[in-house]
């Protein structure tokens, strides 16, 4: 049977046709005034989105581009790093930090759970780190950590504050300056309704003056050239037009809908998904407290994976699996971005049609009429 | 809150991305071979879509063009012409004969009922119709005709059969040579998943035959024009580019799908709307027999043009109200084209909580699960 192809994973999220129309403008020359314009345009409407008066710098590259960028050009040869890991993403700090050389220091937690702020204190009291990287919103997992927290606790021990905003930039509020972060990453997938193939990079004076003292231990990445570009209002190397097209039509649909409504919306379909999910006797992988707004973790005595495979098949709902330590245990539902009631009313209803099939006990309906329960109130609020 | 569009009313229906893109095509002369090549290519598909052996000829203008074409080049000052009647679509073949001079016989039926058969028979065997034009599936009402008792009449009482399939074809089992049908024509934005802007009609020899020795009384809608044309591949006038590719990639959409497939598909989703307004105790306005698989209209006892006002604004489902006589008094969800069971149970859901809204008695979620029951079913089997 006929299925559309609905993409409720946590990122790639799905591109607005507004946006998929920006691309088709022709590309213009990188190096022309005209590009200069559009560039200086853009980063105006992205620092609203950052909520920080410091530039942002794009990159043509995805997420992990920006996060190498950010630690390659800051971390040199045996600088202390601590990296605070609560999943997948988590743990990508850790790769990059040994790339780079660093003598690093991890905290490893319960996927699932958040950081313990108690422990990070009492080890950054300890010893005194260069930079400190944190996952703000962790896509493995859909656990939220608290970044203002680890903002002041770095202001106190001077370090410098890393932080990948991935999954959670423009889907949540996020104050980068607010929360004294030095580097804030995320990328243009997910609740940015961009494709792959830009990632962002907002840096304070503080790392800005790190970086500017640094031995170049990278190059493509450099956000010390990226910085000096964008001075200019240029790029190093030849940026991705396109999706600078994209993202301008992007950031203009965020800042219409206005910030507070976009994180106001994410949070009612996430709040409906947790509820659709806990109707259904699922359990949900995050505690209220620390639960995402962007992505939905929950596990069910089920097969999980044939539970994916019938929502894609039958129903065309492609939701997310678990990663790593986590596969094929739990079930991701992404609603960042270009996401609206029936995107996930319909997501639900093929979940419970799927667990159905697999003969996971269902009365069909009750997770759709506990999320549109949810929906109901938060729409006439 | 940000709301998709998403547009369920009985057409203009949804616009496939494969479509879309095809519609990025340079443009070609229509004078040119290739656009004869592309032409021929297109048409031998179309006639698969509608069954039949014969040509079906394609115009440059939405469906009221082939209904005037059909009309206009078959009937003459004073020709017989018996209009039957089950709702606005069929009126509109009333006021083209007229256009035409011709002596009118209406048989008109109580909106949302079909045609009676015994009093066609009666009035067909008591005088001689050039013409008999009647609606397939009439979408002001969601009431399907028998078109099949009407062919058989027909080749009884020597009259040409014209009929109006634009909201049915593509989206229906509609066998127009077994049923004998003369003309049959419909729409591009319909069932076939097209933007509005061609029609069709495809003739038979008897029907051709009849055109060919008529006196002109049209010009750009001349189907002894259209016909004279197509044979070498061509169109009188500049026929719309754009939509043959769009026609191009539809055709390959409903033929890969297997039109078996996109008929019970169809069906599936119909009466799973249809079960979901009965869980909801609202009145459905076709009986169960005549009911449409591409639209359905039902009464409810609250502000209907309220509820579809709902509907749109804070959950992008747009649904339609009624037509003149009824007018306020019904909604009508088109189920037609480029539809899956997302988009339905979506609807069903923004229907439930715009009722709720206004007032009506919903226990949010029972449509849903109505609908959900239907197609747990369906798609297993």
């Amino acid at each position: 049977m006929l299925v559309k192809d609905r993409l409720l994973i946590p990122g790639p999220s799905q591109v607005p046709p507004q946006v998929n129309a920006a691309m088709l403008r022709p590309i213009i020359g990188h190096r022309s005034g005209d590009f200069a314009k559009f560039y200086e345009q853009v980063a105006q409407k992205l620092k609203k989105i950052f909520q920080t008066e410091n530039e942002v710098l794009i990159l043509t590259g995805s997420g992990t581009a920006a996060m190498e960028a950010s630690v390659g050009s800051v971390v040199q040869k045996g600088d202390p790093v601590l990296c605070i890991v609560t999943g997948k993403f988590g743990e990508r700090f850790v790769e990059l930090s040994q790339v780079f050389g660093a003598d690093v220091t991890v905290l490893e937690y319960e996927w699932g759970k958040p950081y313990d702020l108690a422990e990070v204190t009492k080890v950054m009291s300890e010893k005194k780190f260069k930079l400190v990287c944190a996952t703000h919103n962790e896509t493995s997992t859909g656990v939220t950590n608290d970044i203002a927290s680890l903002g002041a606790l770095c202001q106190k021990y001077d370090s410098l504050l890393l932080v990948d905003a991935v999954s959670s930039m423009g889907g949540m509020d996020i104050k980068t300056d607010a929360w004294q972060v030095d580097m804030m990453v995320t990328g243009s997938q997910k609740a940015l309704m961009l494709p792959p193939g830009l990632s962002f990079v907002a840096l304070s004076p503080k790392a800005l003056a790190v970086i500017d003292k640094n031995e170049a231990t990278n190059y493509y990445l450099s956000l010390k050239k990226a910085k000096k570009a964008q001075g200019k209002w240029s790029t190093p190397y030849t940026p991705n037009v396109t999706l600078f097209y994209a993202l301008d039509a992007a950031c203009d649909m965020i800042l219409e809908e206005g910030l507070e409504n976009v994180f106001a919306r994410h949070a009612l379909l996430a709040n409906a998904c947790r509820r659709a999910v806990e109707a259904l006797g699922l359990t949900l992988l995050a505690d209220e407290e620390h639960a995402s707004k962007t992505v939905t973790s929950f596990s069910a005595n089920v097969d999980t994976e044939k539970v994916r495979q019938i929502m894609k098949k039958k129903y065309g709902y492609a939701v997310a699996g678990g990663q790593d330590q986590l596969k094929g245990k739990i079930i991701r539902i992404g609603h960042m971005g270009y996401m609206d009631v029936g995107d996930l009313i319909g997501c639900i209803s093929a979940l419970e049609l799927s667990l159905k099939e697999v003969g996971y006990p269902v009365e069909l309906g009750k997770g759709v009429a506990a999320a549109m329960a949810v929906i109901y109130e938060g729409v006439r609020a």
